[in-house]
């Protein structure tokens, strides 16, 4: 997975996913969170994903969306998948999402990256 | 640093900052972000912070503010530091900004959770 999106110019909806994993191996996670990411990227609206964990459990998961509405769609996919649920059983001690409208963006590569 | 902030109900502002770091030990970067935090913690508007990297040196951080101006005004602050400047030339290969308003937010914690 490349770790930068490329949506294009806003506006487009961000939605920002914190979470703590609660220290389990083998529950099926990563399994269930690569299928997601397979899904999102074949869904209407869809621009990119970006996330990023701290060895003690704290991570961010960024999906960027062309529009609320297929935002919303993903969010019924996903839930559908049962993955939301079965999250809150068993993948996740807490998390918080938020939804939100991207109105600026800009960015900065260097030059003398090989 | 407690890991999830606890704004207020939407709408407020979330600046999303994804970056890839450069592999360099002693560059002074963990000096420098935690100075930034403590200014951020200090400023008029400030309602949160929160941030995860990868081992492989991908992370994302998000400030969280009242409103744009808030968000804008540390824009002015961080730069006025040199924090940019200097994260461009040192401590970041490439980042990412969006400025995003958010309109909705939820959250979920176990109850089982000692």
């Amino acid at each position: 997975m490349p770790a930068f999106t490329s949506p294009p110019h806003p506006p487009y909806v961000a939605v920002i996913f914190s979470s703590i994993r609660t220290p389990q191996e083998g529950d099926g996670y990563e399994t269930m969170a690569a299928e997601l990411e397979r899904l999102a990227a074949m869904q209407e609206g869809y621009l990119g994903f970006e996330s990023a964990r701290n060895e003690d459990g704290f991570g961010i998961a960024i999906s960027y969306w062309r529009d609320e509405e297929s935002a919303k769609t993903w969010k019924n996919v996903s839930e559908h998948m049962g993955a939301q649920k079965r999250g809150q059983e068993k993948w996740y001690a807490s998390y918080h999402v938020h939804i939100a409208n991207v109105t600026r963006a800009y960015q900065f590569a260097r030059d003398d990256v090989s």
